[in-house]
């Protein structure tokens, strides 16, 4: 719902990981810059597009922020004109236990 | 060392997985065909190429142990005309802890 004096609109934390395999998370975090996302995300407070710090330009973060956001490993919500991201940690926890906190543990 | 009366080599088990990074496993496993292979190898015993119970044909499934070995996930022993399979859980365990415990729970 709409905060007053804000447009506030959460693309994918209606999205139920029920639906979301467990290859589709994989291919997801498959990528370098996916995991930089997802570790730089992993500190479990929202993030702007412009705070992460990746070698790569805007429209390649966008196309990687899709791809995780897709496959339910992060959500987007928009706030104004700026976007925020999150790690869906307790949703992929309940969904595939264990396995983002690996990720996290092995990439440093 | 070849024992004596057959011909048994070991393809990867000297491979450290020291060497291998966490994007090189996430995208071996990120495919059902794979995970399937992972699963059926989870009993922890060898299994033949034959006795992978798999939805494709054996060219398919030689590419598929080709990836999974490269990524240092499985093991290949040859006895003879023979080729043996193994999960190398405990390697895997080591060098990225709790990752393949928690994808073989996902597989079901």
């Amino acid at each position: 719902m709409a905060t007053a004096g804000t447009t506030r609109t959460d693309k994918t934390d209606s999205q139920d990981l029920t639906d979301v395999d467990l290859v589709t998370v994989l291919q997801a975090l498959s990528d370098p810059v996916r995991l930089e996302i997802v570790r730089q995300l992993s500190t479990d407070t929202e993030l702007s597009c412009g705070q992460l710090e990746l070698p790569v330009g805007k429209s390649t973060c966008s196309h990687h922020l899709k791809a995780l956001s897709a496959a339910g490993v992060i959500s987007e919500r928009e706030e104004g004109v700026r976007k925020f991201l999150r790690l869906r940690r307790a949703d992929l926890d309940r969904r595939f236990p264990g396995l983002i906190e690996s990720v996290l543990r092995s990439t440093g």
